[in-house]
């Protein structure tokens, strides 16, 4: 099954890809790899923040992983016009909103691993790291950068 | 116009490349891109150091990622002669040296953001990273690396 | 000397290549680079854990990281056989378990560049990043991950 009917399949509809602000923009293409900058996570246009776990639960902030990468999906297909040409999902990197003493990140970065994974399928497994940032942009909960290699 | 062009036209002069310490250099190419290491912001080779906000302010760093930016051109101007070879800033990860209740990372980093902007124009329009570390090399304020296409 | 032999005459011995748990992979290959997931410290299969230097001194936390390229090396070795394919380590990423007013992260992660500069040689001679985390996974004492160039 094409990674855009899975998505249709898991009733999954991508948001509006974000802005780019500033200098800098939502993703580069170089050869046949694109590399995305850093998304935050949102449910309905509203972002998820919040230190976990004294702010958000691990539970909330893998839910918040999962979201981030609905938008990081719309700039890929913002990019390259369908998630059908993505030919895998290179690496992915992962940054907590972390208490110093939290050291669960793997747990919460799995929800953008596994949705990766159940949308591409082989091609969505990735390398990846994880792990717990001091702070993020607007408090955000999680913060997520790939590298995707497209047809 | 050039980006060397540029920078002259900006009045700007790239300061000598870092020393390689240890057992890592500045950059190593692989294909046409170049994977540059962090860099540490500078002024007349004095290092800024400094926590955002506590011990060093919001704009200051700002200059600071500005500043980082000089010597990364630096490396890359070691490594193929001229900016002039930049075909395109690929990706920029900036890591702020942050308080954990600092979340103004992104207008920190747009001080190196912009001024890739000023000198490559559009090959200047990256990827982007932008988020708080617990604690930078030497207490510097900011830390920059960059993946760039080079012809 | 090859990299192969040169392990074999420093006396070092790769362990078992780590077990992919989750959604994600040890390593995916895109062209001719290899993308390796971050990697944590173990000794006898015990992970190593701690904050530097509040838990852990930097000397042991610089041994850590050391210890870490060897389950890094297991995996490039397990992807494409033998160490001896290697033809550049482009990239390291190395983030120690920090408070945040610890400030010698590259004499950290020297353990981890010295030992492949140890082993490679020149092809060992790497571009880097080394800052500090808020916290790492498992209160791990360093996390790393490569890209690295092979035949």
């Amino acid at each position: 099954m094409s990674a855009e009917s899975r998505l249709q399949e898991l009733g999954l509809t991508l948001p509006e890809g974000p802005t780019p602000v500033a200098s800098y923009v939502n993703c580069v293409r170089s050869g046949n790899l694109l590399f995305l900058s850093g998304g935050l996570p949102a449910r309905d246009g509203q972002l998820i923040t919040g230190k976990v776990p004294d702010t958000i639960s691990p539970e909330e902030a893998n839910e918040a992983a999962r979201l981030s990468i609905l938008n990081r999906l719309a700039v890929i297909r913002q990019e390259v016009g369908s998630l059908d040409k993505v030919r895998r999902i290179v690496n992915l990197q992962g940054f907590v909103n972390s208490a110093p003493d939290f050291f669960d990140h793997p747990k919460v970065i799995n929800g953008a691993s596994d949705l990766l994974l159940q949308i591409f399928g082989e091609a969505g497994k990735h390398s990846r790291l994880a792990l717990g940032a001091a702070a993020l942009p607007l408090n955000a909960a999680v913060e997520i950068s790939l590298i995707v290699e497209v047809e």
